[in-house]
């Protein structure tokens, strides 16, 4: 079944559109702009960032039209004049864009993607491209820190319950392009393919005259490969039942409460007492990367995350800002430009951005050249690929590819960058300026 | 213009459709049951908790259907068992839901929404239900501290661009809740009819040749009655060149950064002495609540609030939970259920709920009657209205309803509910047990 509903437009800043109409009046909207979204620091005490939603983005701009119902909205509500309508009516993205690979890491200042265009065609993507990039940065930053917290071991996303219905499947998407390996968002899977995965709740057990009861119901109908919720009442109790019922191929057991560290070592021991060797622990309560690291010497065998997760473990928001840093003058010479006052400056100008590595591929500093490519000394990587070229998409937008890149980003970086405490973005962000005045 | 996109209902937990698969199994799916949606505590510090996203439950619930498109899916992937698809084909929820009427105000375990139907109608609606509630209750619990904050003084919501695309619409849903007057997100005006607003930002100053020229490009084309953002450079000098280029009737000036304290009270000055002595001061630096307490005695006319906002200032989501509090057995009887194990300890039972008011019509208490309603003394205000019966909604779920609510909500509670500083909730929550054993 599928349900008609307002396609990206207007998922936008009411301003966006005023200043479009201000614009075509005073004829600047048609000078040709660079718009750049970068992150001014990452969140506080993070190492490293993760660029997230660049696959969403481009869809959302090449989806981004004005039709019928929103150009009669905005004429009944009077938010921009008829010339305005006109010029939504036939709207359409025909620039360029650049960016960060998806699952790319990134540091303060990277420009993260760089939108080439008319004003009046690159001004009214701000809200939708920040919207995406902020929401989806902000999950893939604190997935890659449980990615790495749990060593080898899985982790399912959970957290659909915990954010609004829609972010719940963008944060899955997040999630597994930074390593999580499943998620139980089942409409992630359909819309893009993550791995699903979930078997009962409390409520099941519950909802039966014992919990034998609801553990045979749960193996014949799901198999003994299932995994069986075994705190509902007494957890030795539960496990003793559960292998009586399963045996030994019972495929697992998952602990939803307590003392995640000592529960797990005693269920551990129970289960191998009953031969119940190969049963795998899975644990789910209330983790964030804290937790996940503080459960590695315990006998876990994979994490399921929610909460943490899905709220950017306190970083529900990336920063990013997006920002015009160049445009062309009447007489056709390019003009940098940035904002002047007391805090919040930028730094204008169309930027280019390689990663330096040595030559055994470690990551050195984030080179930022303003105007001009920076030079790559052999052993860089240039950060910016093309994403779309004239309004159409270019590149690998898998998220099979983005997960790659994001393992390989994250394994050049210095060690310290995968400590979870509180510190220094990993490598310096360096300004080459010698390439222009 | 209008997309197809996925309706609800894969929306959802994967265990949802595997839980009710080995309860088709057993039997018990079509036990009567009882759901229960609260939470355990209010956000770390919160006096009082908002109930939001109520009427987008309805609609979401009402709208819960499997298509062809959702059992191809689950087939594909082999999610559940062909019974199990069958059952889903023809899935449509005819139960009945209770709730806390949306706008309220709620404390720990206040019995926020009660699902009353077969297991298997109401067990697979618990994510998307919470999805909803999680994410619009966080918002407006966050908001409605803001709006306590700016006392008379409008606000504006803007934070579209720092959560997720769609979460950004039922965020500016629930800021209209609980009083902001308005939004910058079009999306929402357009679905809910929230007013919005906006005019320009930094862009559009750097676009043009000088500031001068945006100035007078924007005035021409929306009036003398717009706002200009006058921070880009120099804010003297700005303000200045607007009142030069508007007259007196210049509508507003927008601060976007620096010391908002110190500039409102040098704009507020210069303004008068330049004879604009109606021309209004909006604020929207990284605002929340108490940044917005803290300009009280400046000379401010407004305040636009985002991030804070939308990440809902701290508690990013609400915390609240779908449990099981009641199911028939086989013979007839109701049972009360709860999970007993050593943390998340529930309270089993349907609930009923009534907010104790004094003569004057003060809050007292959250008084809960399980299995049973809790008397009226007679000033007391019912909390559970019903929202649906037998699948169809009831009541009004008008935005207005829940606006006026809302404020009515606040105003009874103690005036120390209304503090800002951490503290306790601000009434007790009392459980009836003399209603049953």
């Amino acid at each position: 079944m599928t349900r008609n509903v307002a396609g990206t437009a207007l998922l936008t800043d009411h301003y966006e559109l005023t200043m479009l109409q201000a614009a075509l009046h005073s004829g600047a909207a048609h000078r040709d702009c660079v718009f750049e979204v970068f992150a001014r620091r990452l969140p506080d005490g993070r190492r490293y960032g993760v660029v997230a939603g660049t696959g969403r983005v481009v869809e959302a701009i090449r989806d981004f039209r004005f039709g019928e119902d929103e150009i009669a909205f905005l004429r009944d509500n009077a938010v921009v004049d008829e010339a305005t309508l006109d010029y939504l009516a036939s709207y359409r993205f025909t620039g360029d864009v650049w960016g960060y690979a998806e699952g790319e890491v990134y540091f303060p200042s990277s420009p993260l993607l760089v939108v080439e265009g008319t004003f009046a065609q690159a001004c009214i993507l701000e809200t939708l491209v920040l919207s995406i990039m902020n929401h989806d940065s902000a999950i893939a930053g604190a997935g890659s820190r449980m990615v790495t917290a749990a060593e080898e071991r899985p982790l399912i996303e959970m957290g659909s319950r915990r954010t609004h219905e829609e972010a719940a499947v963008a944060a899955a998407r997040a999630a597994y392009i930074v390593g999580f390996g499943k998620t139980s968002n089942l409409e992630a899977g359909r819309r893009y393919g993550v791995p699903t995965a979930g078997t009962s709740a409390h409520s099941f057990t519950l909802l039966h005259d014992s919990e034998s009861g609801a553990f045979q119901a749960q193996l014949e109908s799901l198999g003994k490969g299932t995994t069986l919720l075994v705190d509902t009442y007494d957890v030795r109790a539960a496990v003793a039942e559960a292998v009586r019922l399963a045996g030994p191929e019972l495929g697992g057991v998952r602990l939803d409460s307590g003392d995640l560290v000592a529960q797990a070592r005693e269920v551990r021991l129970q289960l191998d007492e009953l031969g119940a060797t190969t049963t795998r622990i899975t644990v789910t309560s209330d983790l964030d990367e804290y937790a996940i690291a503080a459960l590695a010497a315990a006998p876990v065998d994979g994490y399921g995350v929610g909460t943490s997760l899905v709220t950017g473990s306190g970083a529900p928001t990336a920063g990013m800002v997006y920002k015009l840093v160049a445009r062309k003058d009447d007489d056709g010479t390019w003009v940098s430009v940035a904002k002047a006052s007391r805090s919040k400056t930028s730094v204008g100008g169309r930027k280019y951005a390689l990663r330096r590595l040595d030559e055994r591929g470690a990551a050195q500093a984030e080179v930022i050249g303003i105007g001009e490519r920076p030079v790559n000394d052999g052993n860089d990587r240039e950060l910016l690929v093309p994403l779309m070229r004239g309004g159409e998409a270019v590149g690998d937008l898998s998220l099979e590819a983005a997960r790659a890149r994001h393992e390989a980003s994250v394994a050049e970086l210095p060690a310290r960058a995968r400590r979870l405490s509180r510190g220094e973005p990993a490598i310096p962000t360096q300004y080459v300026d010698d390439v222009e005045d």
